[in-house]
């Protein structure tokens, strides 16, 4: 997993119905890089989270099948020992 | 998933007999990496594009199964918040 | 696989319900990118573990069906013969 | 999917026996990574070619449950719009 | 795939129970990044591999639900037309 940061939203109209009512947020990576995240958990602007990706995006609580490939799946309280 | 720009299309008349019919675009990815996604969402050349990549790929609306790692998910409406 | 060192811990109380009592370590990876894995072989804080990543995480004895993507499979005792 | 160009075979007598009868490529990716690629749509030196990775390269026609990760899926004739 | 070098061996005594018996390989890919494969072919020091990655890796002749995501797939004996 990744540890992002949320910096943004962003909307479709047209897009797989499969995707309607899926909330689509900015992740930014650690190294920088910005992602969309699909997001289930509550995570919102400011927020750090862990990010699943790949296959296992569809192994959130409400994502099975769903043509996505990264999701929030959880939102960090506190990290410690890393230097 | 990540957010692109479709640049361009490409055709190839030989190819895996699964993807006749299967509509190819050049995607150019936000770092300026250029790749192939397949579209069934009506995307076209100046969007920007929700892409999902991987084994979700085949969760597409039309897409079960097929060789193919990257689909367009969404046209972007809007993007707000990000920095 | 890929070899890191484990340099922390991560903890969030509103996560993906399937993630309730899972560990989250920060791992270190050898080109210096930290990548959060979930451990469920007992590795701490400064060992050297193989860590699996993708849809092969699921196939860890106690991750079955999680939406992870990084897990430890094995605690290094020792690497030879490299250069 | 990405496109690149083939540019030359490798062989391997000693390999996982499903491989038997598969043909190996080299691809040059457009970022100059070169990768093996598996071939069945006829592919030769000098084509430029549309490939698949990951767990969709085992979705091609021949390469059900193959333990490889990449295949060309279509031989490209022409790109268009592309800046 | 990719083609690696093999450069050392790794050994883990605490480890996924599933991993008990799998040989660890440490290979050098063409850019010079260390990864950890499983062999099962027979590879050792000094050989060029193919390595599959991902969730391919599972389809090797002796991988089958194995929590790993690198396998040597074949022991390259020539390469020929690569500029």
């Amino acid at each position: 997993m990744e540890i992002g940061k949320i910096v943004g939203n962003v909307w479709a109209t047209r897009k797989d119905p499969a995707l309607n009512g899926v909330t689509f947020l900015v992740a930014e990576l650690e190294d920088g890089k910005k992602i969309v995240v699909s997001d289930s958990i509550g995570a919102g602007i400011g927020d750090r989270v862990i990010i699943t990706k790949g296959s296992s995006a569809r192994n959130g609580a409400t994502t099975k099948s769903l043509p996505i490939d990264a999701i929030t799946v959880g939102i960090i309280d506190e990290k410690e020992g890393e230097k």
